[in-house]
């Protein structure tokens, strides 16, 4: 079974997406040996500084490469990265398995990714052009995760 | 106040997903007057053929065709529309605000929109490359209306 991590900064604070995050794991669990690990972000002031920005994601990049395992393929997520449509996705995770690899992929906080995150990933994806709360995000990914594997099975979930 | 229409194909069945709904709708409610029109989609058998989807489509235009409210700029959410930023987003719902539009946004059915809808709106918004569920699609949509309306305020929520 193939394993997918999820390294995300920030917790999840609403109830509704937490249970929406439970449901989707609990529907991967079938596909996949699912991990989510969450980072607690450093804490910024309301309107920090760029150089201020910059030292808080080069410290969360730090927590994040100790959290990567060995030998996994690493999917970053940012605004500016590849769009995929879903059936791209499934494609990936389907070639990925093949080879016997492993996939993490890495939710920023509320600033992003630092440059050194993006340029140690294999791909960087875009989810949309539009900013989404980190929170609201996790729930999207995770179901597009679970959506690729249902691509894959050739179920018609993805209708 | 700006009025704001959201037309969607389909129930909210996850209680999640609709608490996330009447979250969003509640922190809505100080910029906008907010309208949720749910419709029944045509209902479909599991392998329905391109003829049965172009038939249903063109049935549920006609009931959306029915609830957009006179002289309100449409727009409809579709896969291979233009990609707006979260900015680009609250620009537009500024611009309209100034010339005392409401607007209206339309969400098709799992099969989509048909043709004459996409035709007959004032834009074509696609909010990822990627397919969602359409429950899960609403509350990303309600999000970003909401951000819209903070980044217009100059708030620091976008961030």
């Amino acid at each position: 079974m193939i394993k997918v991590t999820i390294i995300a900064l920030g917790k999840l604070k609403e109830k509704y997406l937490s249970d929406a995050v439970k449901e989707y794991s609990k529907r991967l669990s079938r596909y996949a040996d699912l991990n989510i690990i969450e980072l607690e972000p450093v804490r910024l002031n309301e309107k920090p500084s760029p150089a201020e920005i910059t030292a808080a994601l080069q410290k969360e990049s730090e927590m994040i490469f100790k959290k990567i395992p060995q030998g996994s393929f690493v999917c970053s997520l940012c605004v500016e990265g590849k769009a995929l449509s879903s059936e791209d996705l499934a494609d990936k995770t389907k070639e990925l398995s093949a080879m016997g690899k492993n996939i993490t992929f890495v939710i920023g906080s509320s600033y992003g990714l630092s440059e050194s995150v993006k340029k140690a990933s294999d791909m960087r994806l875009s989810m949309s052009a539009m900013t989404f709360p980190h929170q609201l995000f996790r729930v999207m990914l995770l179901e597009q995760i679970y959506r690729a594997f249902k691509i894959n099975e050739g179920s018609t979930y993805h209708k």
